[in-house]
């Protein structure tokens, strides 16, 4: 498969502390946000060249983002590598040996579908996979 | 300043089972690597669009990378953005109140000048500037 670096999620606990340092400090331009309710998150990005960085702020208590902060603190969160077809991206994967969370993809944000892999099968890195439809 | 996605770090606690996944199961295309003295780490790049995952190997038991794995196991180390004038860029953050690891840049991988911001001042995530000379 061909994967390129599409984001870099990062988990936000405080969003204006955030944007001060991406979006005022360093002069990135955000995009308006989105909501994904699957995901009980709201998700800001920043385009910084090729690749963006997604600010990932939970929306509910029991979003996997708040429970990630409660673990491990505000940071980095996930890689999205794009790929053209996700859905055989993941059958050859599969097909690998690698572990995923999600075996069929789901929807994203931006209209795309995706689909995470487990970090014990990516050494220790939550990668989520991302088709943009 | 313009920022755009240079690469992301990967602290790699076994050389061989982070190839075995970013090489051979995405089909990631790797560099030849590159020894940093200054960190005591192995730099193994693969590119992966306009942005790249470097898998940061420790060459010391002293070394950051092996005292990261240590306390938070193998995964996502850093971000590294590039910009065209490392020197204004760590002037400019300054002015800003943004707190830096290196005031001013030093050497790194791929004939490049890197300096780190602060995780305190980039909402929990270890920032490198990068420019390439």
């Amino acid at each position: 498969m061909k994967a390129t670096i599409d984001h870099i999620g990062i988990a936000v606990g405080d969003l204006n502390a955030s944007l001060a340092f991406f979006k005022d400090a360093l002069g990135l331009e955000l995009d308006a946000p989105e909501d994904v309710p699957a995901q009980r998150v709201r998700a800001h990005f920043l385009q910084a060249g090729e690749a963006a960085i997604e600010l990932v702020e939970p929306t509910a208590d029991d979003s996997p983002i708040a429970k990630f902060i409660a673990r491990r603190g505000a940071g980095i969160h996930h890689l999205a590598l794009r790929v053209d077809d996700i859905v055989a991206a993941l059958a050859e994967l599969k097909t690998k040996g690698v572990r995923l969370i999600d075996e069929t993809p789901r929807p994203g944000a931006h209209n795309s579908l995706v689909a995470f892999i487990h970090p014990a099968s990516a050494h220790g890195v939550l990668v989520e996979l991302k088709q943009v439809k």
